[in-house]
This record gives structure tokens, C-alpha cells and sequence, in this order.
């Protein structure tokens, strides 16, 4: 398993595209299309918020079926969330004219929106946007850099990846792009990510696979707590690697969740990184916990809270911040047996072991806590199951972007 | 029922000082005492977290039996938390030193810590701070305005009050003060807030009218959804004022839950508006939603959201981000029944309904979210119940004041 270069094309038989449809933003790209001419299985994870946008009522009833899938169709400026019948309507518009254009069966195209929630697409644009598109499809690296950088919206760089494996002697590839930054604290997965791969896997275990990578994945980050109305994570498999089909657990599909796996960890440590207005990555490494489920709350509680974030932006050791957002997470421990260190590129400080506040140098505390990445290593000793989380820090930038998105 | 001035000496035979023991914060006050020659009913309200401040541990073993109490020394600068057995120690040595200097029982003294977590007391100064404190001890206003003013933190102003009210005649009176303004998010109380009354009362009652009045008013507050190691809410219960002890639910019972709840009510109210950095009270009011306990997770989910909180500071009528809140509160509902109107001194401005996005006149909207208080009305459509969360904006400020908070 290695990492190759590229991103959402670099399986075979698939292209990309971006466009300039000005939708709402201005002067800059804002739709993007991923299209496999061999039909593809789709498997999704999507927000669990009540209130769903209208793209992703129709992406998982596509997704739930074994539909046969050939494009995803994705727009950044207007979320199309909140947006009532015109909003359904609007979408199910968007698919159509996809499917008309690239003469694809009904039913075919999963569609995607971030935004603004509460505004109406201009359709006008949309469908000048998907024109521009089709003929512009490409299987080039460049066009899987546009198409990840068509659907920003407050993230200051695009992401991708991609990765090569061998699935029973057979060479395949799996690549995806990721848009951040705010508004992510996925219950499931995380605003917009796509992944693509031309390995042969049914249906049932790609929507396995994908169930599986997301619990310490994308499930394990967050910028600001509020989880998306429109949170989507789809995989893509068109079988064009000429493996043997995966329609059994075993060494093949081990093999692809392992690469699976790889993929939505690295863009999900990215979209955290790249939160909005953050500076740093802050990392909770829980380890020696009862259960594992208790880890995953431990970890997700420290990285969540507002104080620690703040904490990090202002590299100062005020540990004791940690120790209060793991009293309050709900899981049940003995706070006198606690270990907690902090640690980065630059060293690592031990700041409270079982109970006791350490004393520790400042200073290095300081350059420690102000490293690209910050990891709080927390030893719960009571157990040996681990986990990990991450988000950012909090910062001026964070208010600033969020005081005045829409304008 | 009226508001009068004072605050916690306002109560019959309730003195108050207060002084600067330099235990942490220089040239200003940062220790505070109570106390009442009568024995009090004492009952009180803790926080959650798992992680309790020393502090914390020592009041619960006070108020959780019938013991006669008489003081609550409290200071600012050290919250007395994570730091140990070497904590509590000193947390039993502060309140022995209170018994000794005014000839107190043992165990009658209750004590409050509220600064940074994971550093020790300066026992030193404390015991100066308390031998300062103890020969100024009066019934003035002033005093009590001390106490509310030496244990704030990054509070922006002091907060108290107080009421009269009768009981079968008697004229009985109620005071409290209560300090933020950040790592607030109760899930039963918050912060620290005293509240003294020389209403006659059994233990059993007055600990059953806290724990009544608490779930509506500080319960409902929010700042930043961090909740603190040292959270405590305390009453305390002389009976001076000569009523008929109050030892069953009834009509005399009711008036006293009564003026506990207007008085929370109003504390809380403060605490949210003067929120860490924050320039305007955020206020959500659910209506007519299924159950009681939906309409207060719904209002609260609203409130705690990072991107409402943004939109309230930069007046942004953003209202889908309400919306999403709303979403992922974990409450089940039709967003197609939702109707939402944001309003404020300066007007009301219908923004969504029954699932449809309303056109409205963005300046106008832009006068009503900049009051001072801004509340967002969320009608469900699918019962009778309400309920009303608290909260505050996101601001730089916030962001400036916790990164920063040690040094």
C-alpha cells in the first residue's frame, strides 16, 4: 500500500471537471463533476442531522440501493439546506441535467451542495455550470485538483489524496478530495468528501467498508461542534482494476478497508488542520480506557472544548482545562488515576500523573504547545482500549469568517 | 413579591467582607465571606463534571446532611481543582480557619474556589485574607456589593439582588450574587452563586426547591458549553424573619419556590449576558414543541451553537444555522413544521415557516439582531410545551481572553 499522487482521477476510468457557473461566489470556481463511464457502487454516510439538506435526501435513497451510479455532481456558495419543495425540486433538476448531457440512465447522478443554508439556487447557473463541464471531463491530475477546489468554501487549501494497493496480485487505486472548514463536528462523516476507486467490491460491503472507516475517521474530528445539514461522505467503485469481484469478507476485503481506511484518516487529520481561522492541529490521544467507546468520548470531549481550543491558540499549559473537559464528557472514571502529557515535534511535558499537578518549565512548555500539531496523550489507567481525535484551535479568524459568512 | 436593593446582606442577620488577600490576582479584592450568628438550613446544587474541585467535594458532604451551617468563604484566582490531596487539605484548613476566628462548630463553614484549575492555594494568603475579613463583617449593602465584586474573574460587572415577599404574613427577604463568565455550561448550576434568606425552612425543603428552580434557570444558561469543575449554587436559610417554619409543600412553599426562581432566573440571566467577550444576551424560546425535556434540549442546542453565537455578533440574519442547531439536538422533529422568527426590542422579522425560507428586508433584520438582546422564537407545531435557553456571542474577545487566561 502505497501513497501515489493525484487525487478523485487517479483510479482508473475516472474524470473530473470544474467550472466557474457563479452561482454565488464570484471570480472563482464553484461546481465540480466526477464521471466514471463504467457504472459504478455507490455507498454513502451522511449528516444525522434532523434537519437534511436537500441533496442529501436524494443522495441516500440513490445510495441505499444498488443503483448503478456514473457521476457525482457537487456545487460550493449555496448549501441548498432549509430550501422546502423548490430545494427538492431544484435538486432532483441538477441530476437531470447531468444525466441528459452525459445521455446516463435516471437515477445515476448523487449531487452535493455547501453553503449558505436557507437561500434557493440560481438553476440558470447551475445548468450554464454543467454545460461548461461535460465537455471539459478529464482523467489529468490537474482536473482532480480543480474539482477539489471547486467545492471550498472556507478552506484555505484544497484536499486530496490518493493511494495505489494490490488486491489478490491485481493493482488497483482509490483516491478522494475533502472540503472543510466549518460547521463540522460529523456524527457520521464530515461536510463534503469523495472518494473514488476502480476496485470491483458489491455493493453490500462497500457500504460496510465505509461504515466501518467512518467510526475513527471523519467520526472522530471537529472544528466547531455544530454538526452540517449536509455532511456527505461517497464512495465510488467501478471495477475498472480488473480484480475479482469482493462479495465476502476475507484477506481482499481487509485489504480495501485498510485502504480505505489510510484515505479518510489523512483527509480527515486535514480537514481538521485546515478548520476555520485554526492555526494548529490538536490532537486527543486517549489510551488505556475501559471500553472503546469511552476513548472515542474522552478524546472527542478534549478536542471539542472551546477552553482547550483556546488554549492551544494561545500556546499556554493550562492542562487543568483538559482534565475538565474529560469530567464532563459522560464517561464515568476516577480523576486520581489520570496521566496527561502534552506533546508535539518539539518534545513532550508530563503535567499531571495519577491525581497530582506536576510542576514543568514553562518555557518548554510553551514551545512545546506551539508546534503545527499539539497531541494531549491522556492515560486514563483503567483499561487498555485506546482512541483518537482531532480538531484545532480556536482564534480570532474563527469569529471573524463566522460573524459575516454570507457577505 | 418586589425587587429591593442589596444582595446577600439584604436577608435578616446576614453579614458580608470582603478583601484583597493577593492569593493570585494583585490590587484587587479576591476573597469574600458570609456569614449569619443564627445556624442555617444549607443546601446546595454541584456541578456535574467528574473532575471536582476540592471545594466542591467539601460543600456536597455539608449540604447533603441537616448539619447547622454559618459561613461561605469564598475566593478568586485558583479554583482549587486537579490539584491533589494536598487540595483538600487546604480546602479543610480554609474552613477551620473560619470556624476558629468566629467560634464556630466544626464543619459549618462551606468554601468556594473559582480561577485556574491544576495550581495550589497560598495558604499564607488565605489565612490573612480571613483574618481581614472576619473584624469587617457588616449587614450593609456595600458589604455585600464587596462580596459580589471579589469573586469575579472575567466577569465585566458584579451581579446581585434581592427580594421581598411574604410568607403567611411575614415579611421575608432573599438575596444572591453569582459570578461567571466563561467554562459555563451548566448541567445543574453554575459558576458560583450564593444566595442567602432569613426564611424558616426544613433542610429536606429548601434542598428540593433548589433542585426545582435550578433545572429552568441556571440550567438553561450557556456561555461557552465547557462546564466548570466548581460549579456550586448554595442557599443558605436562617429563618430570621420569624415565619412559621415552612416543613410541608403548600401555599407558604410555593411563594418561597417563587422567589427562588425569580431570583435564578434573573442571576442566570446576567451570567449569559455578561458571557466571556460577549456584547449581546442570546436568548432561545421553544414553543409548542412534544415534551418539556425536547423544549429545553432544543432551546439549549440553539444557544451553544459557535455559529449562532457568531451570527448574534456579527448581526447576520443567517438564520439556517438556527436551524441545523436545531437539527442535531438530538430531538426528533418535522423541520417542515418548524416556523422560526428572530426578535428584539427593535422589531420581529419571520424568517422561516412551516419549512419554507421567508423573503424579508435584510437592513431591517440587521437593526433587529443588533439589540442587546436578541431572541430567536422556535415555534415546533407539534405540541404545547416551552421552554427558554440562555446564551451570549461568540467574540474575538472570548477568543482573546481564554488564550491568554493564566498569564
Amino acid at each position: 500500500m502505497k501513497k501515489i499522487s493525484g487525487g478523485v482521477t487517479a483510479a482508473k476510468g475516472f474524470k473530473a471537471a470544474s467550472t466557474e457557473a457563479n452561482i454565488k461566489y464570484k471570480n472563482r470556481k464553484d461546481m465540480m463533476l466526477i464521471y466514471s463511464e463504467s457504472a459504478c457502487t455507490a455507498a454513502g454516510v451522511f449528516t444525522s442531522n434532523v434537519v437534511k439538506a436537500a441533496p442529501v435526501m436524494w443522495d441516500k435513497e440513490i445510495c441505499s440501493s444498488i443503483h448503478p451510479v456514473h457521476a457525482i455532481v457537487a456545487n460550493s456558495g449555496i448549501a441548498n439546506a432549509c430550501t422546502g419543495e423548490e430545494g427538492k425540486r431544484l435538486c432532483a433538476e441538477t441530476a437531470g441535467e447531468v444525466e441528459s448531457l452525459l445521455s446516463l440512465p435516471k437515477n445515476s447522478v448523487l449531487v452535493a451542495s455547501t453553503g449558505v443554508i436557507g437561500m434557493q439556487m440560481n438553476m440558470e447557473a447551475v445548468k450554464r455550470g454543467i454545460a461548461q463541464m461535460v465537455p471539459e471531463l478529464s482523467d489529468s491530475e490537474e482536473a482532480a485538483t480543480g474539482a477539489a477546489e471547486a467545492i471550498m468554501t472556507t478552506d484555505t487549501h484544497s484536499k486530496q489524496m490518493a493511494m495505489e494497493f494490490e488486491i489478490s496480485g491485481t493493482t488497483c487505486k482509490m483516491g478522494a478530495l475533502a472540503k472543510g472548514s466549518g460547521m463540522i463536528h460529523p456524527n457520521m462523516c464530515t461536510m463534503l468528501s469523495f472518494v473514488t476507486t476502480d476496485v470491483s467490491i458489491s455493493h453490500d460491503l462497500l457500504q460496510k467498508a465505509l461504515k466501518t472507516v467512518v467510526v475513527d475517521t471523519f467520526n472522530m474530528i471537529s472544528v466547531d461542534g455544530d454538526m452540517s445539514t449536509n455532511d456527505s461522505l461517497m464512495v465510488l467503485a467501478n471495477g475498472e482494476a480488473g480484480n475479482k469481484e469482493i462479495t465476502e469478507e476475507g484477506d481482499d476485503y481487509n485489504t480495501f478497508v485498510e485502504a480505505l481506511n489510510s484515505i479518510c484518516k489523512e483527509m480527515a487529520r486535514m480537514l481538521a488542520g485546515d478548520g476555520e481561522g485554526a492555526t494548529a492541529l490538536f490532537t486527543a490521544h486517549v489510551i488505556n480506557a475501559d471500553t472503546k467507546e469511552n476513548a472515542r468520548t474522552l478524546a472527542k470531549s478534549v478536542i471539542c472544548s472551546s477552553l482547550t481550543k483556546a488554549m492551544i491558540y494561545g500556546h499556554d499549559a493550562n492542562f487543568g482545562r483538559v482534565l475538565c473537559a474529560l469530567g464532563y464528557s459522560g464517561v464515568l472514571f476516577d480523576p486520581e488515576k489520570v496521566t496527561l502529557s502534552i506533546e508535539s515535534e518539539a518534545g513532550s511535558v508530563l503535567m499531571f500523573k495519577e491525581g497530582e499537578p506536576q510542576t514543568f518549565d514553562e518555557e518548554y512548555a510553551t514551545k512545546v504547545l506551539s508546534a503545527e500539531e499539539v497531541i494531549a496523550v491522556i492515560d486514563m489507567h483503567i483499561g487498555t482500549e485506546e482512541a483518537t481525535a482531532w480538531g484545532c484551535d480556536l482564534t480570532y479568524d474563527y469569529v471573524k469568517i463566522n460573524a459575516d459568512y454570507r457577505s
